[in-house]
């Protein structure tokens, strides 16, 4: 079945969206003055979920909200295959009004656009809990307990609130959520036969290649380490080169080896050092200690997981060649998430033919679609976010670009059902 | 007039040395009970320097305090020459035991000498104050204000005590110097005809190499600077290589061609980065901006000067090649001191006929004796220190070196003294 692709009134699209976002940054719906700040229990993000039950109900979608507080809403009774749009609605600590909240708020606009126009597609609208992790700590929190990617311990035990250290089984509770039905929450995938979630960038490259899309085929895999240089501390002015311990120089060449080894890998592989730490950091003292992190990336599983390996292997063999040793602890691991090629095509059609400039392209972020993509045949949309700043009261974005977005997800889900059925 | 060198009873004085070193580590001498912490106008320094003109008195020695408070003892009536010997009594907040008092010691321990030997030298011990700026915050205070090298303005109104925040000059007052004829202090340099100041060396080339001694024939000049790198921070998972301006990775560049520099300058110059502040320092983050210091020094002075100009303009470059600035400001700056021939010549002869290890070297770390040794032919000793450890309670040295360190300043004076004669 080949269709005429649909064209929006994407200036009304960009006004509802951008009321919907100015509305969400008002008073009630975050902590701060200075910034979005709204988490899981709150009752700035209660007043969230509200906003948007309440213009879904207006679209006469049921809605409900699992055990733990992930609002579902869809336009077909439980049992009906429905397609999934969503992102999430909780902020950094210190965040801005487009992170998550712009790709739920652009996911409402395909909800409304499809009644408005009659489309009569089935669409599921997910909100997931504590994407950011600025309640619990717990990055994906919602699509992570979705996905059974936790455990029962980690609920009621591990996963404490930042603010007052209690449980977050406790907070779950005393909202009135049911967390010990959690391993239900899972049902919320079993219906749906697609995923596609617009976020913001948080990066410049559609700025920079003056792109207005991106249509997103993989999410990145990460590696976080630290890697610690021990060497000796002397007096920097009494002790000569050849008697030194210098922990601070073997840090410096490996930055610069990670930078070497990630362009090496290419295919989009990065490494960061983001944290540095020298002891005893005086100016007169030749550095004894050196800690350093290592963020490493990639949608390429093997092109990441061997910079680390490398960088690892290198950082033991500089400390070595100096008389020194290095250490290297991995903090945390995900693989990559490689996205579904159907729904991405889809995308990608509708990017084509919407008109506007676009490219294909990985997230180097995570994102709840992570935890969902095994299960449900997924995609991204990213939409340009000002000089790639996010997690910052500075996040800017046009709500045209989110308009465009909710275009292309509309086609690229009409397709995509017709296709299925 | 040749003589054969002096034999002194070595475990005798090594005795004494340590004897008064231990005496001085007591409760009386020190403000805290983990360290040494001994500064101008304490009472704790006051005992310290009771406890010196107590046993120069014993030794028929005449005393005065200058008019801020360093200490002056001489066995030879004012206008007769005399050869000078010293160091400083103060400690470093959470020093150690032998950093500058052991000097004193040493000192102490050849005026001692010299009297029992009957050798008759005529010999002037100089306690200066404040040498760490543990009370005011000005280093070599007591030496630099006896070299005229610092303003009235300086004293009345510029330095402020640590603790309380007020003027040098009242403390001076309270604790009944007079700070105002501070231009007098010069006098004491007037009748030196030589200077030799025993210091523990701060570093681990006397312990690394096996010498018991160090000559000390010039004492290193610095430069103190730092670079801040301006990049620009960016999602560490989202941005590609080719899109970042990671500051980090020119002070890494920076770092390496620092050491590069201060090997190719040879004759000892050193060059170190002990600070290093990446921003916004977070693992997932591009750091957008990078503090380093430079500490780069040298007892050859072009060398060193060269090191830090190539530094600066490699700094720039290194940002410029990347996108990036980079601004070098100097917080500080001393020429290096060459120091006197003929006073390190008796020195090295001394050391010679001790038949002990020894070595010429210079002082990477500054010392009283850089603010006299324009106007007073000088040289110092340095004996080992544990690990090269300093300006800590870790600090640990051997009363023998010392002992052997006053032995080699007694021949070299007497030799000295010979020669003017």
């Amino acid at each position: 079945m080949t269709t005429q692709p649909l064209s929006i009134d994407r200036a009304k699209s960009a006004r509802r969206i951008e009321r919907d976002i100015e509305t969400l940054a008002g008073p009630n719906y975050t902590r701060s003055e200075e910034a979005i700040r709204r988490y899981a229990y709150t009752p700035e993000y209660r007043n969230t979920l509200d906003y948007f039950i309440g213009e879904l109900e207006a679209l006469g979608f049921e809605h409900y909200e699992d055990p733990v507080g992930t609002l579902v809403a869809r336009n077909r009774p439980a049992g009906e295959k429905v397609f999934g749009v969503g992102s999430h609605c909780d902020s950094n600590r210190n965040g801005g009004k487009y992170d998550g909240t712009m790709g739920v708020v652009a996911a409402l606009e395909v909800c409304r656009l499809n009644e408005e126009m009659g489309l009569g597609l089935p669409l599921q609208l997910v909100s997931f809990l504590e994407e950011e992790g600025s309640g619990f700590g717990q990055m994906l929190l919602g699509s992570r307990i979705i996905a059974q990617r936790v455990s029962e311990e980690d609920l009621r035990e591990e996963f404490h609130a930042v603010d007052d250290g209690r449980p977050f089984w406790e907070h779950a509770e005393e909202a009135g959520y049911k967390p010990g039905r959690w391993r239900k929450a899972v049902y919320i995938l079993d219906d749906m036969i697609g995923w596609i979630e617009l976020h913001i960038e948080q990066a410049r490259v559609l700025q920079d290649t003056e792109n207005r899309l991106g249509v997103v085929n993989a999410i990145a895999g990460y590696v976080h380490a630290d890697v610690t240089v021990q060497g000796r501390s002397d007096h920097a002015g009494a002790t000569p080169m050849d008697f030194r311990q210098d922990a601070g120089l073997v840090a410096a060449e490996c930055m610069l080896e990670l930078e070497r080894l990630a362009r090496e890998a290419g295919k989009g592989t990065v490494g960061t050092v983001g944290e540095m730490e020298l002891r005893p950091n005086l100016i007169n003292a030749v550095p004894g200690r050196a800690r350093f992190s290592l963020d490493i990336r990639g949608a390429d599983e093997d092109g990441f997981r061997h910079v680390a390996r490398d960088i690892a292997a290198f950082a033991e063999e500089a400390a070595e060649r100096r008389g020194m040793t290095a250490e290297y602890v991995q903090r945390q691991t995900l693989p990559a998430t490689p996205l579904d090629g159907r729904v991405a095509g889809a995308l990608e059609e509708s990017a084509e033919g919407s008109g506007e400039p676009y490219m294909v392209m990985h997230s180097g972020a995570a994102h709840d679609t992570m935890s969902i993509a095994d299960r449900v045949p997924s995609a991204m949309v990213f939409v340009p976010c000002k000089d790639g700043i996010s997690h910052s009261p500075e996040e800017d974005a046009d709500p045209a670009d989110a308009a465009l977005g909710a275009e292309i997800m509309l086609n690229a889900i009409k397709k995509f059902v017709g296709d299925e059925n």
